[in-house]
């Protein structure tokens, strides 16, 4: 899994039926030191992760082991808020 | 997901049966300015979408999960057309 | 899915029982130009592609849906032979 | 798969029901002189694998092939804690 | 799939049960020249590849449909060994 950081919403009004409902989060990824760096990618949402939230990110088919996700044509989901990091490095 | 613009399309006569019917389209990343950048994939189109449009694009196992390409090989799918796009950054 | 250039076949026969009769092609990666980039991977035919032609390849576990296939050991498979590139870029 | 230094943990209390229990640890790449590398990845743990040891992670859908991890969102697992690395080149 | 050269073992004794038996090998990628080329990463045997040789490597999904890797928590696998390698280029 990645972390990152959720900076923005994707909308989309002609869509597969199975994405109805979902929420497209736009996700940059970060360092340990939560800062963000290049590049972003777009993945649901299935926790009520809101903009500027620490999250984790599954991808691929694991993507699709939430309720929400199952089945569902996305190759990344948001399925954990991160409250802490302890790095012993 | 990542975004992407379709710049054009694909065709093959001999192809896997499981291709059959499907439109190919050649599309190429893009930022969160929409411009694209280097590089293009094919992904195959379940939304009606044409040159020139920005798109969100499922890869993997995900990619067979829309109703025209389950089971088929393929492994990129254009399942939404992008309205907007709010950054927070 | 990607496009790419047949240049030559592997040959092994100390191999997994589920690969046998399968031709194994070596594939390197063209742009929209239809020049040969730095690289190449192995992928099976299921089309009877030949040296010298431009292809389209599956990859992960999409190349295990064609015929052939069919729960083999195999990660990318030759799926099309491109016959025409149309770009409006 | 790839080798990895565990040098920390995630916690995260907003999670998908399929995380809990689960310990997320913080793995970085190693080279074959066991010398971490830059970059850094987050992995469930299957072994008991703690802070500073150097383990075997395999990602995407196999990552959901142990038994706490079956049916999971989680893209990496630790499924082998290093004992010796024997390289003849 | 890719190219490699196997270079050496991974020894493991706290592991997922999977993987017992399993010889984990240690691969560097080769080009056409079957020279080694920079990094590596380790892939279950299944066809008795010894150190030295050059093999095809099958990842992801894909690794899981040897007989010997079914269902286990692996997601590389060398499924062949390469005879001869012609390339037309």
């Amino acid at each position: 899994m990645t972390l990152g950081k959720v900076i923005g919403t994707i909308w989309a009004t002609r869509k597969d039926d199975g994405l109805v409902g979902m929420k497209l989060q736009i996700v940059r990824p970060v360092g340990l030191d939560l800062q963000t760096k290049e590049g972003f990618f777009i993945a649901v949402d299935s926790v009520g992760a809101g903009v500027g939230e620490i999250v984790l990110i599954a991808t691929g088919s694991s993507a699709r082991m939430t309720e929400i996700t199952k089945n569902k044509p996305v190759d990344a989901v948001i399925m954990a808020i991160v409250d802490k990091i302890d790095v012993a490095d």
